[in-house]
């Protein structure tokens, strides 16, 4: 594909994307709805963008944008913060998001007539297990609500946003498109490797930028730090060694870090806030530019023939899979049923889904021949790779619309109307 | 090329480019010619970055980083300034530029024994004439002399940048390597075009802007429609109509006038601010990666092979065509035979002749069976793309080096000391 095609098409998603997302700010609206059937009108609907185009670009996008958002994200979150809801962090990421990806997965096995267990179902299940912090934050600046429930889902949805890459990365890897032995070793191998990576670099970059000022080069720094980050994490170690760790999830450790590190010393500032400025300018192109992508990468065919079914997993994504993982997830935690119902019914899928959605569908097609036959048995990699398109696309659609929706409402009726300070 | 391995590199210069542009911060002393050096050792000194791979990440890197530069160079200079000086800088963006041009270029062919008005010459010309306002403004920050002077240069700076890009795409229509009929028609239908283009959509946007806030959305919006104009201009009217604009133009006419007019109104401040700041950190990364991959673009043996050659075209270029063209541009100007000096030796060349040295080496190396008989009957296309990107790279770092080192000495030489307001 020419450079300068691109350029164009990624100049015309951004500026009716802007458009777009001033139109959802106007009417206090989430974005990402408007900015999907923006992909749908500008892709499929119109034709301005093939939906070759579009999984082409997405190619470049989706893995480069998803390193700002992740940047952006962690590093604004304040350690001290997610001490004082650890255990319940910790229950959320790791014990719900499995149990909801192996509902999830479940649920679109049957749906689709695979046996209940077959990892094709489990792909879909991890693609669309991370919640949505930029879906999240701007709701509770609006809702009012204890600020311990917004940190928590606020919180959760930051961490399993790489935990959902490193699930998508051990599927693939059971289907053998990725490097993999064992799922359950490979999860902590990637996860551990990318704590310890991003711990280490976090600590290398604060004594660098506290003992020598960096100003605006801190920007470069940063962002090249979490760009080796993946390389090594991601590419040279596993193709040196076959052992490596997630990249992703070592960004937003290392975000996390530096951030806090950052942040506390006064004399830091100046950094803190030009990283800060740039990867939320960065994050927010990354986001339109993904999502409209994403419907962009739809075709019209597609659409029609897996629409029926995708709205089913939504669905059961959405009222199933996440309450079931909540529920099992914080037995005995402490909560209150109340709260577990508010944690069930407010996990938006959104960015990362988004990304891995199409990143999948492509890899799926690129590799049909490579697709094991307890899968090709069931379902061609074609209809494989479209039903996770339009299952994810219908999936962040339709939580982001219910779930901004009705989270104010939600709050009053379960826990009254809330007198104290909210989060933001 | 893998977009991980790409990722992995782009990592390191920005990281290697950070420090890099410390240290010369610390020292008082130009960033540029600093990251050629890296761009060498990571290059073919080390062999970290093989000339190929170098070569193709500059593919995308260069056209995207110049949209980057050219919209935050362009959206800070006040239109008011540049009245005061406008003869002045018309008569140095366009008679000072062609013949500076020229001269250059016949410097390049005396030297490689090409007849005086070989084509060939004044590509070179045309890559190396546009002078670096990322290298001026900062020298300017610093050394005390009168702020018309230093308005005068940092102005020619910014237009002639995308002037130098209009100029090499012309000169490359002559050797059949882009569309063209008639260079000088082709230089006034690509520039009118463009100023037509980006004065309509900086109207546009005014008008947007100003009856509804963007706040954040404002940086997809410019960011977008920079985008759009380099492919309307450059891609889609050139295949359709045989005629374009030219995109890079545009996007500094743009940015000119809307900058100019949002900074006129404090209630659009919060946009202004956000877009300056954005494209400033957009800039800070394209300047990083443009200087160390063209470094990183040379062979060792390209180097050893041209150097004397580019060095005796890199000094004519500093010595005697960029002087030639100030005296010839500026006659009867009403500026002091002082000024005029002063004039001549301040015209570092910087990112603009970095990125396009790469990019028609890379179109001359693509297209060598296209190049016409006149050339190739001299130099073969390898050589002739080796020479232009040898000598570009052997001009930025000579000139850079040079006139930021004396600017400070030869203004007080020149004018004696200065104790007036500087610019900055």
């Amino acid at each position: 594909m020419e450079l300068m095609l691109a350029i164009g098409l990624l100049g015309l998603a951004l500026v009716l994307g802007a458009f777009v997302a001033k139109i959802a700010e106007k009417f206090s609206i989430p974005d990402i709805p408007l900015l999907l059937l923006l992909g749908l009108l500008v892709g499929p609907i119109l034709g301005i963008i093939s939906s070759e185009e579009a999984g082409h670009i997405f190619e470049y996008v989706g893995p480069i944008g998803l390193i700002f958002i992740l940047l952006g994200g962690s590093f604004t979150m304040r350690v001290s913060l997610l001490r004082k809801v650890l255990p319940t962090i910790i229950r959320l990421d790791i014990i719900t998001l499995i149990i909801s990806l192996i509902v999830s997965g479940i649920i679109f096995n049957l749906v689709l007539g695979l046996p209940p267990t077959n990892p094709a179902g489990f792909l879909f299940g991890a693609v669309t297990c991370a919640t949505d912090p930029a879906t999240l934050i701007p709701v509770f600046s609006k809702v009012k609500i204890d600020p311990k429930l917004a940190i928590i889902l606020e919180a959760e949805s930051i961490f399993n946003d790489p935990l959902g890459i490193v699930a998508t990365s051990v599927v693939l890897g059971t289907l053998g498109l990725s490097h993999a032995k064992n799922p359950i070793i490979d999860f902590f191998v990637l996860s551990g490797g990318a704590i310890i990576a991003g711990i280490a670099l976090a600590k290398i970059y604060e004594k660098i930028i506290t003992h020598a000022k960096f100003h605006e080069y801190v920007a470069p720094l940063v962002i090249g730090g979490g760009m080796l980050l993946l390389y090594l994490g991601d590419y040279l170690l596993p193709n040196l060694t076959g052992y490596g760790f997630s990249g992703y999830m070592a960004i937003a450790i290392m975000a996390l870090y530096l951030g806090d590190a950052l942040f506390k010393r006064t004399e830091n500032e100046e950094e803190y806030k030009y990283i800060v400025n740039f990867c939320d300018n960065l994050s927010l192109l990354a986001r339109v530019l993904i999502f409209v992508f994403l419907g962009a990468c739809i075709s019209l065919d597609m659409l029609i023939k897996y629409f029926v079914p995708s709205l089913i997993i939504a669905l059961g994504s959405i009222f199933l899979a996440r309450p079931i993982g909540v529920f099992l997830g914080l037995i005995k935690s402490g909560h209150s049923i109340k709260e577990l119902i508010y944690f069930a019914l407010e996990g938006p899928r959104g960015v990362v889904p988004a990304a891995l959605g199409v990143s999948t569908s492509i890899l799926i097609k690129k590799n049909a021949d490579k697709l094991p036959g307890f899968v090709t048995k069931y379902i061609s990699a074609n209809d494989l790779a479209g039903m996770i398109l339009v299952a994810t696309f219908m999936t962040i659609l339709l939580s982001v619309i219910l779930e901004a929706s009705w989270a104010g409402i939600l709050a009053k009726k379960l826990f009254g109307e809330y007198k104290g300070k909210s989060v933001h």
